[in-house]
């Protein structure tokens, strides 16, 4: 029997980082991560598998930095537990002092008739599957994805670039139906001009086809040939472990964990998709699942798996996120406009464009559109959509940062920030602070 | 005699920013704007006119926000004031109720024999003067450039980019001396692979020629030839107006300004370059010149003029700035580690480098450094500096939001970001949290 003081279950984002943080942490104590994979896929990367990458495994999260801090990594599987020791699916046993548990998740299959035909693939996250799915992809010739959420974009944006004749269907009135109506119109237009055919306030009722897929019918009844099918509706959390070695979970919602993402076991922790999430302005359940907002977590953890170290200082999922289609990057973070108005937030939007460059005449300028949400009375930026250049990848981290800091419109009005021709809006267009005058002169009117 | 409620001397960028700032916040009042320049230029855009962009008409502050906004504009001077009455060049008389001075700076013509010889410029921010000084560029074909600060090396990188022999002196031992020794190597490197010589240590005693420029002499004795000098050693504010209408100054320095930008006299405020300044940690006079702090200035001037609207947050000045230089942006934000060496600041450094995609196998994929500098103690974030890709520009805007706001060490380490594969480090290398945790390390040791 092995014995560690530090075992993490999981090779994702979460399971990496916590791994990474126990060690920076507390340098004198032994850390193992548990993987079921041998090469863990980068996740957000998968997509890009398809065309922009040559390949799956130029896909692959390094190991390079669990190697250099000494952190084993034990390529199995836990299959049960007796108190602090786990049981592998080899029979070997291995004992821990903290057990961290980061599982992830899966991609879910809904309940359409045809969904077991040949042909029909989720986006999953394991490397023998994505071989499988891109080699499909690369013999196909028209595909329809179901699910115009981020993943489903931007496999639809991979698709028309390897000349894939592509259609794209939401059963939402909008693509992104997680942003603003605007946003979503615009990476329609976008995958439209590129090609593809785009299909919402529809689904799918049922996948045709006999052996292999041959097409699909939509829930009106119209038909449309296709040789391949991407799901793409969402992930569940993999709770499969948690039920063999006994720790408390709610089905399809994840472990519930107090704020420093203990379980009901005092050397049980679980981070990432696998674990129950709260919303920073509501406190509503959440389900996002970020890698970002999983790493944020491992970092807490691991800092703080014998004493807490560190304060936790935002109680509750934020939810920054930033993509690209074509090629527009479409970035949110915090509450939309959307949202706002489902939970009864009173709120007052600014609007802001401008281009990126200054002169806009120099190379490289995109058109950038930020639409900012605040709270009416409060005056505290409580979110912001974004899409324009490759800069708005940070732009909205920059927005995070507002909103985490609970900054108001003044706050913002008075703000230093850099600006240059060849990399920013200039001073007098800085969308983000034009976007909060324009939220503050309805408050002046 | 034409009476308006406010008036703004200066078309930069302070001047338009407090005009339309004012007309927001007091929509009732009307709003000039005097200003010497009829087209005005953007005075970050400068150095591009000599190559990037096809001429100075390409880089003109447009009139539009301030005409939409109903803002009057005078094109002409104000020579002498009686009472709340200005007297133009032309003997127009303007009444004002409040008064915001924004003349802005001068570049500085330093004492070198032979600075008079035709062939000679500096960086000045007229569109006629600048138009002269793109036809001599384009003639010459063997330039010296004295001075290596941002503008220097901006010139320089225009320069080599038009095919010019190019040869940059800096009298400091490194190139952009207000930053940290390796960000002036890495312009060096980048410099000196496109093309153009680097002298760093030495100065121009003298300028050589009869007529016209045919050389310089350095202060070592050794000669440079060339057919135009450009000269970028610094700026000085405009203050010549203040001893025509008597408002108090520091020769050099500027107008001294309380929190709220008001000079000596209730109705008078200055703001920008002209302003006197002080720096955001240390209290220090600052003499730094940026167009972003001088609009933050003209938001908070405007908003206030008739009543305290907007509270400061923020009392000193961070001085954020971003360049780019070849294909590798600049940046930095409040403290240098050489600075805190300076002022005594007990210092801790956090250094992480990352590619800014990720996979880094994905197309457009720079390195990015990040150096950041905290508070050895209060472990508060002072300072950072970045090179990297073009995402620098904002990436350094995120940083100066956490600086502002005071963020510690935990408070980035538990940070919610948002990464992507096409826009941003990965979530496990994002660097301004590895430079981070690289600091906490080092206090975990």
């Amino acid at each position: 029997m092995r014995k560690y003081d530090i075992v993490i279950i999981g090779g994702g984002p979460a399971g990496v980082t916590a791994a990474l943080s126990a060690k920076n942490s507390y340098p004198g104590k032994n850390v193992a991560l548990i993987r079921r994979d041998v090469k863990p896929m980068i996740p957000c990367g998968i997509p890009y598998i398809l065309f922009s990458l040559n390949g799956v495994d130029e896909n692959i999260m390094p190991d390079a930095p669990l190697s250099a801090n000494k952190i084993d990594i034990i390529n199995d599987e836990a299959v049960d537990r007796k108190d602090h020791t786990l049981i592998l699916s080899g029979g070997e046993e291995i004992q821990y002092e903290k057990l961290v548990l980061a599982t992830g998740s899966t991609a879910v299959m809904p309940k359409i008739e045809g969904n077991e035909i040949e042909g029909v693939y989720l986006v999953h996250k394991e490397r023998d599957y994505l071989e499988r799915f891109r080699t499909a992809v690369h013999k196909a010739s028209k595909i329809v994805i179901l699910g115009g959420g981020y993943i489903g974009v931007e496999v639809a944006d991979e698709l028309v670039k390897a000349k894939k004749n592509t259609t794209i269907v939401e059963m939402m009135p909008q693509l992104l139906p997680t942003m603003d109506e605007e946003f979503g119109n615009k990476v329609k237009k976008i995958l439209a001009a590129e090609g593809a055919t785009v299909i919402t306030g529809k689904s799918i009722k049922k996948i045709l086809g006999d052996k292999t897929v041959t097409g699909v019918e939509l829930d009106d009844g119209s038909k449309i040939d296709c040789d391949l099918v991407v799901i793409s509706v969402g992930y569940k959390p993999n709770l499969e472990l948690m039920k063999k070695i006994g720790i408390p979970f709610h089905e399809g919602k994840g472990v519930p964990v107090d704020n420093y993402l203990k379980t009901s076991e005092t050397d049980v922790f679980a981070i990432g998709d696998c674990a129950m999430k709260y919303d920073f302005f509501t406190g509503d359940l959440s389900n996002i699942m970020l890698a970002s907002t999983a790493m944020a977590e491992g970092r807490l953890v691991g800092s703080n798996l014998y004493s807490i170290k560190v304060i936790r200082q935002y109680q509750g999922v934020l939810g920054t996120f930033s993509t690209k289609i074509g090629k527009t990057a479409f970035a949110v973070s915090g509450i939309t406009e959307k949202r706002a108005k489902e939970k009864g937030l009173e709120y007052t939007v600014g609007i802001s464009k401008a281009v990126d460059r200054h002169p806009g005449k120099l190379q490289g300028a995109s058109e950038v559109y930020v639409k900012l949400i605040f709270s009416t009375y409060s005056h505290t930026l409580l979110g912001a959509q974004i899409y324009g250049g490759d800069s708005v990848g940070e732009l909205i981290n920059m927005v995070s940062v507002m909103i985490l800091n609970k900054m108001t419109d003044t706050d913002i009005n008075t703000l230093q920030i850099g600006t240059h021709p060849l990399l920013t809006s200039s001073p007098i267009a800085y969308p983000v602070i034009n976007a909060t005058i324009n939220a503050i002169t309805k408050w002046f009117k």
